[in-house]
């Protein structure tokens, strides 16, 4: 199989703690684990871990989607309202649009589970063809919010431009319109 | 009864394949068919046809609101991720203020019939007293989304120096508090 | 006690006719009241009744914020689309941040009581340690409001640096993470 019938998918996490070594990093690999089981099109991953600042992580998702080419990428960490947590400044400065309907799905999806919710301050944008999602700092809501998320992801990512991501039906339904669906 | 005791409403589908007669535009009159099931005020419709170029969607805003008189401008198509969805932004150039609550509504609604409800990036917004609301692409989405949305838009006309808008009562209520209502 | 230990939070009515002794402001009132009902913290409030003037209402807000140091600030009126609603634009121009996440719930609340919850344009935001939410223009609807929004305050108001707020128990329940709980 070439590469480029891989599907690249970047995951950045964004601590400074994680970042110094003063914790371990579980929530990327959490998302990377979310996406095998989920997932049925050949992936590959590109993991980074990089300290809360802006342009740490604008370089980070820049380095992501237009060197390594990722059609999706899932950001943890710096979303609340703390001087320190500024993963949505980084995400939209890099992105030509924001899709508001992400946030407000994922604030609505968190806020079953605990009323604080409404302090992320989480976006979705896009960056040529390539759908850069933030979602919450940590594992258990990590996969909260991508149980009920991941299957508007795909049909987004076809509409931008980039490949078709499938997932293990088994597990998972991405949603497409009929005209959108391949056997 | 003269001119000025209409009601003038815009309806604008932005497509390029309807513009260019690909196919027929199915979007626009549904939207006429529906307000004229649910309005009681005798009202003249405005209907646009454009390409999904912002120029051409912002001038044809402009010229229904400022010309013509609109007091509600209904838009359809345009408001999703793919790069030639250029809708909100058309609005959004044209409007002093985004009115937020008529997005998040429109997504919310939506989402009970697809999760890709979230993809969408509509806004409204209003320019003068002019109301501008982006609606959904399809003729059953617009349904859908009109049924529950549109009891809000008559007081919100009102609040913004807008005519009276009066629906049918046996077919749907306007919503506005005691103080607002007419006999 | 010293004053220091006292909590500060700000309360303030934008409405040009309360301004100008038209009618009396009952809105104020009973933000304070519902706060003295729910809070356990010794707290000191600062009331204030400007009129519908962008520049009235920043002044305000950063005379609260700065002056005062309120870690809270409560704001009631002018957040509806009407040319003289301009709260939230004068919001805005003083918050660093906007909590994207208060807006969308409050109107998400106020959607159970009436469709043209909608209309509302209510934000929140942060500017240094303090804390600035835009309620409704109604007393009814700023109980309805805070009975559902409050418990996500006091964990907002300690990660953005602010002093500890507790509610009465049996009151209300203030959510925090058990990391962010004191005895």
């Amino acid at each position: 199989m070439s590469n480029s019938s891989l599907v690249q998918i970047g995951i950045l996490t964004a601590s400074d703690r994680a970042a110094s070594g003063e914790y371990e990093d579980l929530s990327g690999p959490e998302i990377e684990n979310f996406l095998n089981e989920i997932l049925s099109s050949p992936t590959s991953f590109h993991r980074k871990l990089v300290p809360d600042n802006i342009d740490d992580i604008s370089d980070a998702l820049m380095h992501l989607s237009d060197d390594l080419g990722c059609a999706l990428v899932l950001t943890t960490g710096g979303t609340g309202p703390a001087p320190r947590d500024v993963t949505p400044e980084a995400t939209k400065a890099v992105c030509e649009r924001v899709l508001p309907g992400f946030g407000e799905r994922m604030r609505s999806i968190s806020l079953k589970y605990v009323p604080t919710a409404i302090l992320s301050r989480q976006i979705a944008g896009t960056r040529g063809s390539c759908l850069i999602v933030n979602l919450p700092g940590s594992p258990r809501s990590i996969r909260e919010t991508l149980e009920e998320l991941f299957p508007s992801i795909p049909y987004c990512v076809d509409l931008i431009g980039g490949p078709y991501i499938s997932t293990k039906s088994e597990r998972m339904d991405a949603f497409r319109p009929p005209h959108a669906r391949r056997e």
